[in-house]
């Protein structure tokens, strides 16, 4: 039985799907592909993602693909009601309310797992954490499953290091048409038009402070850029900073960049990377906002202990007094702000990371019952297939080597 | 007595209206000066301008100033009901209800000059329109006003031209801090965020064809560069479309760009920019959008006569569906898709332009008996003026000539 | 009787007219017309502009309408000897010779203009200085001339508020497709190609402080940008700054800047814009690089009164240690790096500042006698012409308007 | 005995010797250390690489440590024969000659192996390729070597690939200090400005065709666009095809773009990417430059047989007349146009390759002894240790993690 907020706002729900699949062209085409094959047939599927009208777009090609799926969020402030209530209006069973409690949210994970999935895609790792904890009971008959983000492949690095990692699972995001893509292009254009809309502030004529440059602070830096912003960038690898540097952006450490920038956004997948020695320094009236998986990468307690008063501005955003009376902004309360404060990614960057989950599952369903505990790869030959499908949706052609030229590119003597 | 939507929604129309205070220092400083000096004392202002919490602080600061003031909008799709509310509650009389019909449009408009007015502020050239005509009874006190728009100079250069023109108008748009900043910064960003805002979609990777490379096109065209779009410029001035190849832009003409593009927007000031002719050729699944002040740029009759079904995609977009099958998407109805569909210009690019538009009305009433009817410039020293307030709030000090530059640079002997 | 260095250079000079004539479209066909119709038959022209390749170019359009064209250049850095030697070669006389004490430049100009021109062809004023002053005599059949710089423009405008102007001068550096092109675009693109090639230095990494935000500066600046560095603005003028920090460039003092940027260029126009006080501030290793018309932006004796030692770098680069050991660099002696140290503008830039300047001394050969003393600008029709053959000779097409569009364009009711 | 062109061009080479070390800072501060202890005590290296002012310094840096250092180049082209001068007249043994023919070029680089190195530095894998044929005997005592670039990468794979490797190497290409920066940031600076360099014409307005969107691609795109081009990509995989369309450039295959281009740059690593069925669709006066290693990515039989006229343009400009009158330009004999026809990369970006170049065959002289042959990555130590080098000698400094970030950064539960 489906927990969600709302049945009736089903109608709004269907109509955001079907926009999201006009212009989802690669997971249309594998939907297609799926129909007629059934490629997923007899498999339980359970999914622990940002539940919005994109995600409802896989839903429905594993479902064509012959799978029984169940779907949660993988964020209480992420879920989309309509959506929820739309997927439960054509027939699914959906455990995701925005803005959950954490109780509530980890019920909603741990009910969806209750269906003894063979396989689970995985979004940030609390569906794998649970299913090595108080869901174990639930991973009888799992084969393995997918994790879609640098946060989760990071949990599941260091659990498989910890040699505690009971099922083999695609890490998803490190393909190229996903971390490449994804991270770069969605979340820095997602990143800049969440903040946009919610503050309704130029971005030209700002100092904006990414922390991080890895391929989503890499994606921020570029669309603040394009939008007129001044960047600076930190970082804690020398050759990011390099990098960055011979991108033409500023180089500092956050201590020097905390008095100097108007909007901060972290996108470290670390914590405290800005906290209360940093806040002391900023300017009145600067925005602070993470795109980075979890909300502890701006230190909430800190701001709060800092406070003489906190307070609504606008939704989504809190203002923070300081005892000596600036104020400092607060976006999406700390959380992804392009999820929690915007419309999540574009709708043709999670095709292709989506196309590339549907393939995964595919493999593991026809394959997984071989492959032993571990993290596996998404293979080449599936990042260049979904590419190419990409590019075919596009219109786009593209040059291939002639024998004579293969021969010389792969030997050249 | 005001005619707005409703009262209730006064609260969160002050909430904007504080956030975006906070984000216009100019005004904000031109505003304390006002209050302590008085300089509108006496004088009855009405002003026609999108009703939107920016437009709520310069209502606040021509108040402050000692003027009476009565405010409506000048786009029926534009008002925000809440902001209309909050200067209600703060004790103005506000005519302007979002969704206006065109007739209660109009009526807004002259009850609000039925208070005779010394002085007008007008966008788009609705308010000078009714004053020569059927509201030209209650243009017996009034001394002259200022125009906002690049429309509504046209309108009037064609009036002034025609010998027609009763009263003197201060063009606030030919200013430099109005026009370089507001229509190239401010409609840049807005039609952008908008655009993204309303569909969730990628610009990367899309191909986008701004029509006009004037300064709001230069704008569009930079933003949208920006954000990872290829854009196709379409211009009839060969100055401007020479500029624009040279800043690396492709040109073409309507026709051969009408098959090449994804989003589509329209900045030219003038109409049937998009017709049949041109959404024949169009791919499925088409944006378009206008950021040009009136809904005529993309021909809405033409879409209409093509379509076998016209239906609700998203809010504000309107899907037609061509006889082949093909869907064009209309973003905000074909009206200025960064006002109707979206926030409006960023707070800080509203606080220049405004910022010029609270000193050229004190100008006006100071001076304004004296000045026969015609077109004034903004004098450069308030340019300069604003200009160096904007520089001083942001903490940005630049050089000055010495006397030996001065008379090198003024002299060269 | 032509002064040139070595007529032997003539075929290197040939070669390098003939390669730009293939990329000069717009003079070229102008010269085709000029062929045909002699519109210049009888007129006596000086030219007094930088001798290159591009220069002989339009000499030899001059010629071509019939003209007798006497040619010198306007700075003893930027004369190329091989150009003079071809159009030496090709039966003009010539006075030009690179490396030109100022006494001898000052005797070239003076030789051409014994010829008594009707029209004068000045870049930067020296012409015009002369024949207000000793070469008084030799206008006794002026009629008029043409400016190609902001600097000559400026000069010119000083005289004239003075009442010192003595003939018709028209203003072709004012001209769209003047200065929007050749200031931005060719300044841009050369200077930075200068300071490149004589450094062969990274840009990317580097900070680049431009001084002065005008077409030359906001085309340096873009281009600086463009090739990865960090920018900063300095400039006077509040407007210009502001436009600067939305164009998203950083703004400050020259003082601010000194000790942060590792290059230094100056567009200003004026001069003492780096002196002893910000080369104090300098890091080891700057380069110090003027594009502005004069070697006066830069100052030298300042540069030397804090040396220890004046030092040969690279050809074109001048070391001058400090006496704490820093090493500033100068390049190309101070005078415009783009033609001192370059190439000077590329040819398809000079193709359209050129073809205004064959049609306005068309135009005043037609005209000019019925002119009085002043300054004038290009005709719109001029500069439209201009650009619509720039736009054909690339293939480009661009919209016109149905006359339902021009009448609403141009009364809107 | 050296084998140079003329030792009276030694003081020009020592004063670009002297320029260059003042802007590698990184290498500068290894060459100290090597002064210190003499690392490479003993051990006799042979280099073929570029051989310019850069390559000096490495030289210079490898016999400060202590090794006896014999070098050649590694392309006939792109030898400097005043800094061959230069090494000679410091006491090098040099054999190296701009514009040796094949059969020269071979001699110069056999002479050099007879020293019988104890380690190599190979660019683009001639050395590798003669001591594993002709010259194998002059690889008695070889412990290993290091290969600088992408071509010599591909080739040292297809011989590893087939059991041929005889000995060990590392792939200092594959760091990413190397390919990030050299390919990138150096090919891409170095050949804009090599095009400019050589043509003088503008690149704003122009089409640029790139074949090839690996790092060198990427670089010389983003240069391209930041110069104002028009950017199209030719690619053959679709991944890096997908991510130029997410960058914002066009793509298509070279068959569509031939006909479109201005200019087209070959950076792909491949033979025959543009021939006859290309050329025949290009238009009047393309430019045609190559930046791979090799010259065989633009065909030249193919462009002599389609030409009736084949004649000198301007200093490494070839015009190639078509049988129907259009001229097709080549560059620098389809030679790497940065080098062959410019000034190589500039000094920072061999700055970082030197560094690692000297740490690696200090490592391979410390530990070669033991390695079997094979393939050996630059270790990730040494990367980060020349970024940071870098970012000191910049002023640059970055954050770290606290051992609380460490913790959970690295374990996250």
């Amino acid at each position: 039985m489906s927990r969600i907020s709302d049945i009736s706002l089903a109608p709004s729900g269907l109509d955001k799907i079907r926009w999201v699949e006009s212009y989802m062209p690669v997971l249309s085409s594998i939907k297609r592909a799926f129909e007629a094959e059934k490629p997923l047939k007899g498999a339980v599927i359970c999914t622990s993602v940002h539940l919005e009208a994109k995600t409802a777009c896989l839903v429905l090609t594993l479902a064509a693909g012959g799978a029984e799926v169940y779907a949660t969020g993988c964020n209480p402030l992420s879920t989309q009601d309509d959506i929820a209530a739309a997927l439960c209006s054509l027939g699914f069973e959906i455990n995701a309310v925005r803005r959950a409690t954490p109780k509530e949210y980890t019920s909603d994970l741990s009910n969806t797992l209750s269906h003894m999935p063979h396989l689970i895609l995985d979004d940030g790792g609390d569906f794998t954490e649970l299913l090595h904890g108080e869901c174990s009971s639930f991973a009888k008959r799992l084969i393995g499953g997918t994790e879609e983000t640098t946060t989760g492949v990071n949990r599941l690095r260091a659990r498989h290091a910890s040699g505690l990692l009971r099922f083999p699972m695609v890490l998803v995001n490190d393909a190229m048409c996903k971390h490449l893509f994804d991270n770069r292009y969605g979340t820095g254009q997602s990143t800049l038009n969440a903040i946009m809309q919610l503050t309704n502030l130029t971005i030209a004529s700002r100092t904006v402070v990414v922390a991080g440059y890895g391929w989503c602070g890499r994606g921020v830096s570029m669309r603040a850029r394009g939008m007129g912003a001044r960047v600076i960038i930190t970082e804690i690898d020398p050759v990011k900073a390099i990098e960055a540097v011979m991108d033409g952006f500023e180089v500092m450490t956050m201590d020097e960049a905390a008095g100097i920038g108007d909007i901060f956004i972290t996108v470290t997948g670390c914590k405290d990377v800005i906290t209360s020695r940093h806040m002391e320094k900023m300017r009145d009236g600067v925005l602070l906002a993470n795109s980075g998986h979890f909300d502890v990468e701006i230190s909430k307690p800190d701001l709060e202990a800092l406070s003489s008063e906190v307070f609504y501005r606008k939704p989504s955003i809190t203002g923070y007094r300081m005892k000596d009376g600036r104020v400092l902004n607060l976006l999406a309360e700390g959380r992804l702000v392009n999820l929690a404060g915007g419309n999540g990614h574009p709708a043709e960057i999670m095709d292709m990371s989506f196309a590339l989950q549907a393939h995964a599952l595919k493999y593991l369903w026809q394959h997984g019952g071989d492959l032993p505990a571990g993290l596996y790869p998404v293979p080449d030959e599936t990042d260049r297939f979904v590419a190419m499908l990409k590019l075919d949706s596009s219109g786009i052609r593209i040059d291939s080597l002639t024998p004579e030229q293969h021969d010389y590119y792969y030997s050249h003597m």
